[in-house]
Order: C-alpha cells, then structure tokens, then sequence
C-alpha cells in the first residue's frame, strides 16, 4: 500500500500534534509537506519530523499534485474557503472543528466534497476517545438495548478570556458543540429539539461579554430518546468528561481518566487522583486515533467516521442552543433550517 | 425527658415501618396507640410491639389527651383532613408525602397547623440519608463553594401499575417529588422556573393513562445556579439512586448504596454489586432517622427538618414540571401561584 | 414455633449488644434473664429491654429450667468453665472468642458439649459480615475455582494498652484469631502449617511487654492453598478489613465498608470516606446476624454455623504462630497438638 | 545538547520496542546502529525507524568510535559478557534484567562497569511505572510516614511453558525479581530475609520441571519494615500487578490499570474493566521512560535510576527464596553471600 501523502496547512497546537501523531502512529501515512501563515518554528518542526517540503502558503500545497490529503488546521475563519478549495484540487480533507461558524458556509464544504469526490472528515476527536468508543460500541451492539437517555458532564478547568466569545462564537459553540456531537453519536439519531437553561456563574466578564459560562442543555431526538449535557467553563478539580447512556437494558457510564490509579488512605479519607487536566492530556490517544482513521478511510475508500453532515448537524444543535437561551423556550432544529 | 406518646394513622407498610422505628430505636418515644381502617393484622402487630391502644377509628385516637403526636401514613386523599384535625386537637403531625395533590389543601394545613402552635413534618425521607445528608453538610459548610449545578439521577427499578397514574396524579407527583424536594434541600433555595421534557419509553400503558415515564427536568433557583433530574420508571439495574453538587470549589458525588462491596474479578471483567433494589432497603436508615429528629423537634422545640412549607414548595414544582410537558414551554413557579 | 429462652451471663459492652440484637431482631427467641458479676446497670438495661429475670449470679441461670440456651459474655478466663457447666445444665451454649487461651480447656468445652448434646456456638462473628459472607457464597458455589491464595488485611485503628497483652494472649489470640479463623473459613480447609513475621512498630511499650504489633503470617491448607495475613495494630485511617480469595477462575474482592459513598472532588484530589472506625460500627450486621443462625441451629437442630472445633483449631493456628515468631520457622499445626 | 548514539544489540520484541521508544520519544538520543543474530527483518526495522548502522555483529558495534551507550537485549546468558565488553570499550550500558543468574557474574560487570568509569542501568523498568513511581514519590516525601508493611500483588495471566523454568531459573528468577527489586524499591531498604512458601497448583508440568506456580513470600529489610508479595502464574483475569505500602501515616495504594474506565450496570451487576492484559499493554509507558531516565543519567552525569547494585541485590533475594522453599525456613541474604 503507498503511503498517504499529506499535507498540514497551521502548524499551531493542533496541527503540531497531527504532524507527530502521524509521523509516529500511521506508517501508512506521511506529512509530506507544511505550512502556516506564521514562520516560527515551522522548519525546526519540519526538520524534527523529517517532513520535507515547507509551502510557503497553503494554494502552494493545493497545486502539489503529490499531495493525497490536506489537514485543515488553521484559524476557524478560514477553515470553510481552505476546504472548499482542497475539495476543488481533489485533496481529501480533514478539518479541525468547527468547519465554520454558519450553516451555509458549512454547508457550501459538503457540496464542494461531494462535487469532487474526495473524503471529508471534521476533528470531532471525542468519537475516537478510548471510553466513549467503548460506550458507542456497547451501544451499537445492543448490549444496553432501546437508548432511552444519553447523559454527558462536560466541564473545563477554566474559562477562555472573556474576550474570546466574540470568535469562537460562545460556550455553545467552542465547547459544547463536541457534546452535542457526541450526543448525537451516542444516541444514533438526530436531534430535533432543544432547550438550553444557561446563565454566567463563573466570571461576570463572561457574562458582560454576552455569554454563558454555565448550562444545562435537553435534547430531544428522532428515536424518541431525551438527551441531557451539563457544562461549566471552571471545575475546580479540572477536565470533567463523564457520559453515561441509559437504556432498556441498562447503562453504560464512563468515569474520568486519570494520570494514576493510587489512592491514599490516611486520616482525612481516602484521596485519589483528580481528573486529567485538560483536553491535551484526556484526549491525547483519540487525536491520534482519528488520525488512523482518516487515512484509513481514505485507503479503504470507506466513510469517514465523522462527516461534513456530522460537522453540520451539530452546529445546527448548538445555534438552536443559543435560540433556546435567547428566546426562554425550547426550539425546534427545523427552525435552524428556514 | 418524658417519653413523647405517638399515635400511628394507617398501619399499612409505611406505617408499621414507622412502628417498628420509634420502639426499637428512639428511646425518647413510644407508640402509644395505633390504628387503621382494615383491621387485619392490627392487633398482631400492637402485641409484637406492645402498643397499648388499638383505636376503632382516628376521631378517637384524636380525643386522646394522652397522645402527644400522630403519624399520619393514612392514603394519600385523606392526609390534609386528618393533619387539619389533628392540628386542632393540639397534636404533633408527621404526615407522609405528598401532604395533598392540591396545593390550597396544603396551604390549609400549614395554616391550621400555624394557629394550632403544634410542629409539622412532611414525609420528605430521603433528606435523612447517610449520603445525601453528608452531601449536605458539604454545602452548608461551604466546602463546595457557591454552589452552580445540583443533578440528581432518580430511576426506580420497575414501574407501578399504568392506572396508579390516575390516583397518584402521575410521576412527577408520585416519584419525582423526593427529587424536587432534594434539589430545593440541597440547593438552599427555592425554584423560580421548571422546564421539563418528558416521553414515554417504559410502557405504552403508561402513556396510553396519561402519564410519562421517562424525563429530564431542567430547574432554576432564586440563588442563581441551575438543577437537573433525569428520572425513568424502570432501571434494568435496579434502583439508580444519584446526587451531584457542583460549585465554585468542586463537587460532592452520591453513588448508589450496595448490598456489599465484594468484586468478582473474572474471565468476564470486574463484577460488583448492583444497587440496592427499591427504597425500603435503599432508605431504610433515612426512614428511622426521620423519626428520631421528628421526636427531637418536639422535645426541643425546634423547627421540623422538613416542613409543610416543603412539602407545599415541592408540589408546585411537580405541578409546574407537569404544566411545562403540557405547554412544551418553562413554566415559572409563580404562575402555579396565581 | 416456640421462642427460644436465652439467659446472657455479662452484660458489658458485648452482652448488651446480643441482648439487644435479640430482643430487636430475632422474634424467635427472647432474652428472658441476664447476670452479671458487676450490678450497675443491670436492672435497667432489663427494664429498656423487658427482660423478666435477673439472676444474682450465673449458677442460678443454670439452674432455671425455664432457660433453653445461653450467652457466654463473661471475661475469657471464665468461659471455659461457665460453658462446662452450661452443657451439663442442658442448656444450649454460644461462647464469646476464645473459648480459652489454652487447647485442653477448649478440648474439655468441646467433650462436655458432645456429652450433652447441646448445640455450641463460637463468637466468630465475621463469618456473618456481609462481604466477607458473600465472599464465601462464591466460593461455596465454585465461582471462583480451586482456591489457590486466601488474602487477609486486618488493621485496628489503634492499639490496646500494653498491659493488655500479657491478659489476652498477645495479638495472635486476641486480634489474629479472627483472620485465621476467617482463613479457614474462607480456604473450607486446615491449616497445616504456619510462619508468622511479626515485629515492634506501632509503640515500643508493646514490645517491651513481650508483644508485637506488626505481622505478617503465611499459612498452608490442607487442601494445597496458601494464605496470607497482613496485621498491624495501628492504621492511621482506621479499621481495614480487607479479605481476597483467589482462585483457578478468578478472584473475589471484598473492600472496607464506609459510612457513605459520597466523594468531593476538589483542588486537592478526590477525597472519599475511610473505613467505618472500628468492629462495633464494622461488624454491627455481623452480631446481629450470628444471632439469628444461633437461634435457628437451635430450633432446626442442625450444627452450628462456627463450632468449637473451630475455637479449637483457629487457638492452634495461633498458637503457632506465636511459636513460629519464637523459633523463627515455620511451625506444623501438628506440633501443637503433641 | 549532542545528541547521544546508542546502539542496540538484540532486536527481538523488548529490542525494537526501545528502538521505537527512543526514535519517538527521546529527543536527545538516537539510534545509529543495531545489530542480531538473527538477521531477518533487521533491515527493515533501521528503514522504519530511520537507523543509519546494521552491524554484523555486537563486537563491530563495541569497536564503533560514535556509539555512545549501548543497549543490551540479547539472550540472558549474553548479558553479563556482552556487558562486560561494551564497558571495556567505554560505552555506557542499559542492560535487560536479569544481568545474569549467578550473583558472581553480576558482581563481575558491576567491577567492570566501575573500572571503565561508564554508566549501568539494569531494565526494571516498572521503577516507572506511573502508578509505583507515583507510590514511591509519596514514601520519599513522608507522606506515608515509617513504612511498615510493603505489599506486592504480582499475578501473570498466563504461564510460560513448563520448560522455561530451565532457562529462566524459575518463577522467582524470571518473574518475581521485579516484584523484589519493586519491594527493595519501595521500602527504601535491602532485604535481610527471605522466607518464601511456594507451590505448584497451576499447571502440573511446571512442578514436574521443578519450578513453582504459586508463593507467598515474606521478606524482612533492614529498617524494620516488613515485605510481602503473593505470586500466581495463572489469573483467570489477566495481569494483576497491585502495590501498597502501608505506614505510620497512612497507606498509599495502586490499583490494575484498565483500558477503559466504562462500566456497565445491568442485571446481574455493575461490570468494568479486567486489568490491562499483559506487560507490554501494562508496562508500555515506563519502558519509555526508563529509556529517558537513562539517556538523561549520561547527559547529567547522575546515578542511573535502577543500577548494577539493585540488579545484584534483587537476584539475591530471588535466590534466597529459591533456596526458603528448597530447605523449608526463613533464609538470610547474608547466607547467599558466603
């Protein structure tokens, strides 16, 4: 089998971590080349993993016919417009989420996709964690039997600058759009309906800038299942990601990872390990797992295991999130689409 | 201290529960006297506990000047009656839940109550909890910090009949309302709004009588955090019995109580005990602590750990839950007030 | 079925509390008269309990022969001889462990009881717990295979006075007769040989007193398992009472028991409950429970669930150890018996 | 920093498992050159991984003037030689555990390692294992307080077969050294005794070939503590590597690691995950690290975390127990070194 060629436009965090995560974990792949509005760094890492070509922009990647596939990794603005122009350049394209801040646009990538034919995938990473993967497969296998209740805890160790709402769009939006994703997963349906309580309990500067640092979220979806996501922007005690699907059958619940299994038993209780503190450190193996996959779906000319629609669907859930707040009732996703 | 004499209405279940409670673990009363409309197994149930009284009906153990406080464990339709009269014959009242299914009865007992000078405790067991309690005792003590979330899990193991429903006035006055009362305990504060999305997936005769058997309640309280019970009629597992305080300094987590601690560690994985299975083994401790800090209010003359204003508070919640499933929009408590 | 009449000789700590067990939880029998050789409190521990009779001393008891069984609650040195003349009053006897600090007056107990084919019963009161119970229960069932290692953690909270050991036997008689008889137990196999590795850590004054506080002991069976026993007389956190049997299919796991399950998560870890504090809080179930089987090998007229051969061969496997620790060798249970 | 050039003798399984370790995950060394007595697949490990040098044989790499350090993953019996040459010839040495099964050879490259003045570290890689290192980190800092009882629970899923007890030395030599390297390790202290009590209940052929299956060892160290460490070749549930040290303050325990922290709750009980399978799955992350661990010792000029002296002393103590069950006593390290 020949190697996947790829090619990784932002060399930030996250396309620094792709790049090792493949160079290191996929031998069916390899980044052939790189690049990024900033220079810094780019050929000490390029050196480091042996990557060959630095482009000095990414429509220099697009028009290297060696390139197979493109990661999209670059900021949220320009993810939709650097997608649509892989597509046209026949590149297969992975792109971190979320593909774009608006459904038209998000919606304009897909059609690109399917115009050229080549694959899509969107970095819903927490499909791939080992313990939600393990809670899809009991899912899908039956073992918990009719899903009637899919429940997810979702709380970071602290708030983004107050600032960064403008962007990012707000909590439900950067953050809790991978909740409603993984609801989505987990429930193996859609959602129709939602209806978000929210309000700012953390930092007022949150609140000042128009969002929401606290939240609990009810989904509806078309297998008649509920859904429910609690969020805050700050645990005190770190990265709390919980799930637990409840059925017919019974539940399957997923604990915190943590860095050890010790426990000390002294005078004032029994103390363990507190959670993995960030999304670098929980979620370090699924980074790499969909990375596997991607290529894998490429070789195999498989679906991707998180598509453009997946990419859509769930920025339609977490805008009728936002409605439901703005509004004080429930909001139907058929809304999001007039 | 003078033993304090109790007389017990209803010696059914609960009823004789109690019984067995107050002679065998609160030294500081005594049961005096006892009665009940079937009168099977009555005087059985006196001699094995040497209750003096067997009454014909409640109307003369109400003439007793000798019994200080009655039990009220009667059915459900009759409790306000019997408290109001109670109230009147200067006797203490521990009345089971719910109080009544209208909150203007209610309102009529704690009145009488009020003008009697006399203490009320609504059957609000569950708040006597080893695990609830301490979860608690954290939020008082402000170990949690100002608290964000409270989230309860509550799923019985197996569902009453469909037309209980019709007499009950349906799960969230029958079930959920322990919830509601533990999210307002624990909270500290009283809910402002309901949203609820409720469905039926247990049991289409449950749905076919009206009722739901399957919920996610969204809550807002005065002090600003947020709550959320996810309730189902029938855990394959047994009795899900859950609490979550979340604040500005951490959480305090309830699990489920077991029959033992014993693990199998197997070809299979690890296997541990279930929880226990419905509320007479999950709240038997809850049910004699009750007594004990009911008898202890009197002696004191303190206020009950769990008053008329509860039980009244509770029940406009549930009714509130109950309007918001009717109209698909949050229902304000206010207008349960109107 | 006729309640059995029990008469408790020793109404401290232990007596009261199967005075009470009885009264509360076995209704087939009853406490129909206690003596003590101290006065104070004895009338009224009757009069809570409605015990009828107060003996002036235990020969009295004998000679009642309303009498159907006793308690032997009185100090150690004393048991051997109250049970001899139980037995030959006729009168069924359950004996507080150890029967005696020596083979030949626990041999004389057992030949005395056969004699008069009564039923005795040793107060090995951890073969009730519910852990270590269900433990056993799998094993009885062949859940976990052939047992090859029988694992047992038992810590106290704190020592007793040093004095203490030179009365009691030192802590292979007082403390670790509980786990080799729970050894044995749990392997339903002897002990053929033993090594103990036993030192002075806790508090020099035990050793000073010719004791020691810290243990580790290795057993053989009969049947070919091993086990082991860790000791110590000082566990910061508390009582830790741990046992594990493992086996050709697997192992079952039984941990400490706690006074909840709520744990905080914070800043500093997860912080959970340590082990409830001591045996009157960790094996309440258990007294209760040996009650209960006492009175039913009565009434049923089958053997006892914990009989004087096991007060027998558990004193020599502590006996052993003891002289193990002394000769630094392992010891065969057969040497003892020379 | 200049890079260091290892080299590599023995490409077997633990062989390029370092390679891959330090290719990806030891920025400040690389590995220029390996080398195998069997040459199949050899040259395609270097084209993976990107290794400049295959030699003919080790002596060609010991005469290579850019290799710094060598690693030694040989067969058993080629360790101490192989050892021996590479510090004559001045290259630093990682060498697999055992160093060899007489003490005598052991001692013979500790002199030889000391002479060259160059660097040892022997492969007990589970010193860092996240879970014991984080063990050990809470003895070094107090947190324990005196340690008063070490103990190791060390069981493998399966057994090797009967035949490689000849080679191996048996269970003690081959399995049971890490667990006494962990003991000294965590205790802070050498051993002075040995008692161990063995036997053969797993597979019947491993007693035909002379070797054991099944133990319980005691062990005595020099600051008082006690050890003690219970072995099985055969748990039907995998992997179970657990440690506790217990002390003055308290006790610090490392449960299995798992796969994943999902459990499911149905009708017959709550089950989890088995242990990870086997050392590769459970031990992967610490053999990374020693690999950093000892490519920094070099850089630094430290000590080497786990050095030719625990390698000596850790086969003591497995000898010493050989010889406990050989003679049916306690056996004293300093008997092993007349």
């Amino acid at each position: 089998m020949k190697q996947l060629n790829i090619g990784i436009i932002g060399a930030g965090r996250i396309g620094s971590l792709h790049a090792k995560s493949i160079t290191y974990n996929v031998p069916s792949a390899k980044v052939l080349g790189i690049t990024d509005v900033k220079k810094t760094g780019l050929a000490e890492l390029a050196a480091e993993l042996g990557i060959e070509k630095i482009y000095a922009d990414y429509k220099e990647m697009m028009a290297d016919k060696e390139i197979d596939a493109v990661l999209v990794c670059s900021s949220t603005d320009t993810h939709a417009d650097i997608s649509i122009e892989a597509a046209k350049a026949g590149k297969h394209i992975f792109c971190e989420k979320p593909v774009d801040l608006t459904p038209e646009k998000v919606q304009a990538v897909i059609e690109a996709v399917k115009k050229a034919g080549v694959k899509l995938q969107v970095g819903f990473n927490r499909r791939f964690d080992h313990n939600f993967a393990k809670v899809k497969s009991m899912v899908t296998a039956g073992k918990i039997g009719d899903v009637h209740i899919v429940k997810i805890t979702s709380r970071d160790p602290s708030p983004p600058p107050a600032e960064y709402s403008a962007v990012s769009g707000g909590m439900f939006l950067d953050m809790t759009i991978h909740d409603f994703d993984m609801a989505r997963f987990l429930a193996g349906s859609e959602v129709t309906e939602v209806y978000a309580s929210a309000t700012c309990l953390v930092d007022p500067a949150i609140g000042e800038a128009g969002d929401v640092d606290t939240a609990i979220i009810t989904l509806k979806f078309e297998n008649g299942a509920l859904g429910v996501i609690d969020n805050s922007r700050r645990a005190a005690y770190g990265y709390d990601q919980r799930i637990e699907v409840f059925g017919s059958n019974g539940a399957a619940v997923a604990s915190n990872d943590t860095d050890t299994t010790v426990a000390f038993m002294g005078e004032d209780g029994v103390v363990s390990d507190k959670p993995l503190y960030f999304f670098l450190e929980r979620y370090m193996q699924s980074f790499r797992d969909e990375m596997i996959q991607f290529v894998d779906a490429i070789h195999n000319d498989t679906s991707t295991p998180a598509t453009g629609e997946d990419g859509l669907n769930s920025l339609l859930v977490a805008l009728a999130a936002k409605k439901s707040v703005a509004l004080g009732r429930p909001v139907l996703i058929s809304e999001m689409k007039q």
